[in-house]
């Protein structure tokens, strides 16, 4: 695609070219070569700009090098923007394989698509435009929304909701029974799992990622939250709307989670802990308590030399003994 | 079912009851509707007794509501007794598809059902009443005791022995090859793994969790032993009776457990470890050294304001200069 | 085998032996039986030596009992190369299951296996040798070098590149999107990926594993690096050669790893992170910063009695303001 023609999709203003040029392909600053687009955003990568073999650059500010550059107001929102323009989605055709295994009363909407090695139990409704990829199985009475997305190798149990244009990564376990036992007689006596799971429009969830069933009721993931992958949401959960959980997070049973909070990668949620809205958890935090809404919690330590947090550590476990000698 | 006759069931106090009425399903104090049955269990939840909708209540101690309350020892477990009584099992019968892939000298006993493209391989022995649902590999040699339950796209790989009454979680993976190397001209030069996995009776295993083979002898998960979705054993973990390993705990190889441990989530345990029989680990936590038995041990730290903990991570990396400056 | 002959291969020197004994096979010193070969490597287990039930074993240095040994330099990489001698490789044929779907333009090398219910899509590239077990994905365009692995349940996302003589553990997923969105109107609107995942040549990688796509440029595993079971390698991370990943450890996007790195188990690495050649970051430590070349790094607190963690907190809590007093 022309330059010229790029700079007039992003709406942006075009220096420093002299004749018009091809480009190939969108690149990082780094990993960019001849004929690539690249773009720059925030102070941090502002040194790449000087080695990046890139033919042309996306920038907010003007850049003290000759080469083309689209001055844009989001930089890095007009190239994701332009990702989609240079690898468009490719076609998948509404079908139904015929290795495909489909249940009684099975009801599926129009342009779906049901890849090869696909096994959906009785009672399954599927909504119009939605894809379900090979060796994932869907059991029984799984209600799923239109123009959703099912990547292969995924289970979802019995009586799982999923909404509109919902994302499940490969891997995904949903509705697996939660972690309940109760004692007798000294061993674990298993709870009988018959809540449901509900995942609201626009989720997506990532690779490997499981989801457990509620005991009674529901578990919840709302509208608009991206889950990471190897997350473990337990029975009962229920995360509110446009939530960021990223990789490895856990969350134990009954917690409730607002709006708009980001729980950072491998994050830890006791169980019936309530976290508000607007709350950002940095990575590798422990949650035993409840935080309320509008705030930044943490509680990692960042990786010093060994040597040095070994002294330091030494020196924590004699703080009580320290500190009261010098009290007294 | 009438309310009198689920108080009969119970063998509770049936009090507050003018006109017997109708219970329609089972649910928590808050996801109660109207012609639910709910239940109270500790104080914490005390309080939720006022606002629920159900129509009546299990419960430890009479309540001052005028609503219907079956008086129990234990409201808890007398529910979860319920839950089986209202929701019993789907029957599934004893069949083989026509699509499961079975080699040969493949033993499988009565009323076995194997699902929808299962692939077993030469050599298995299948107990009485055992379930295996779709897409799950069964390796060369495995044993699988009676009435034991596979969900969809778990692998066995060969020699995995499990016992009776196992409850296995889809993507499961048992057998994979152990973590070992040794190193030779600067590389990691791959150990042969050819031990077993034995997983002993009224054992259950989560979604998406991981136990490796042994390099030689065995890795074990004892009668009763709970393991939750995205737990980790390595190879040679050796875990006891009736212990419980919550999400995403990580054992790494030759780790001893003794019984009735408890293994919160997220916990880690380095190599070579032994726990003893009672003791408790607090989510999050390390486990470098060996623990005694009969003690609760932990190593985590509550998330706070970032800010604060930030100010506490500042003084910490000074802890051992001020200390020695004190005492100086 | 007669322990006169394993003497012989491992170039040993056979002492205490009166009569030549038959081996049956090879154990720990702990899970020997009569008629076992074992082996004692390192002062930590020597006081096993006496216990156990071994008929022989293998060791450095002359142990003071009256059992056959064979003393050599390495025992324990000695007894690793008699694993090979003792439990030979099982040959798989060569062979095409007609139960597998293979798209168009597929081109698939000599001697390849591929099971029963692979699924591989159009335009993928299969190197001699190689060996697809039952349940894989393998997406559009996929390249897959000579004498590699695919085990059962196995998702490789299009375009992903794997080279020679690579093992990819049960339940693994490659490619999977990068978990990257950006703020529109209070919504989280997906970064498309478009770029691939490059694993090198002699990397193994352990079950339910996931490594998302580079949203542009690559994803890469560096040669000989073996990453463990439920690791998090997230889009545009590139690792170096020869690097040990523990289970469970989440590396965040972007990050760059050298050479001759180990992350212990549960490792959590911060987005856009460097680190140097031959560092070791001790398990459950948090990196969130650059670390330079040639050291050992740690965050991690062992576990102690919870009471006595309970009090230090205490203590950390108040730790700014006790230190500012005594300043003052």
């Amino acid at each position: 695609m022309r330059l010229t023609r790029i700079a007039e999709i992003t709406g942006g203003k075009l220096i420093n070219l002299k004749d018009d040029i091809d480009i190939r392909s969108l690149s990082s600053l780094e990993g960019a070569e001849e004929g690539d687009l690249t773009f720059v955003s925030g102070k941090k990568f502002l040194n790449l700009v000087y080695k990046t073999k890139a033919s042309a650059i996306i920038t907010g500010k003007e850049l003290d090098i000759d080469k083309p550059q689209i001055i844009v107001d989001k930089p890095d929102q007009v190239f994701y923007e332009l990702i989609k323009v240079f690898y468009p989605d490719e076609e998948v055709k509404g079908q139904i394989s015929e290795t495909a295994v489909i249940g009684k009363d099975v009801s599926i909407g129009e342009d779906v698509y049901i890849g090869d090695y696909v096994v959906i139990q009785d009672g399954v409704k599927i909504g119009r435009g939605t894809k379900i990829y090979p060796f994932s199985f869907i059991g029984k009475n799984c209600v799923i929304g239109e123009d959703t997305v099912i990547y292969p190798r995924v289970t979802l149990y019995p009586d799982v909701v999923l909404g509109k244009r919902v994302i499940i990564h490969s891997g995904v376990v949903i509705g697996s029974d939660g972690f309940g036992y109760y004692q007798k007689d000294g061993k674990h006596i298993k709870i009988k799992h018959v809540g449901k799971v509900i995942i609201e429009d626009d989720v997506e969830i990532g690779a490997n990622t499981t989801i457990d069933r509620a005991m009674i009721d529901k578990t919840v993931i709302g509208k608009g939250t991206k889950i990471d992958n190897l997350v473990m949401v337990a029975h009962n959960c229920q995360i509110g709307e446009n939530c960021i959980i990223l990789a490895q997070v856990g969350m134990a049973g009954s917690g409730r989670i607002g709006k708009n909070v980001i729980l950072a990668g491998q994050v830890g949620v006791a169980d019936h802990i309530n976290i508000g809205d607007n709350v950002i958890v940095i990575g590798k935090s422990s949650v035993p308590k409840d935080l309320p809404s509008n705030g930044v919690y943490g509680s990692s330590i960042p990786a010093m030399e060994w040597n040095k947090w070994k002294r330091i550590l030494a020196y924590l476990s004699k703080l009580p003994d320290i500190l009261k000698k010098f009290k007294s």
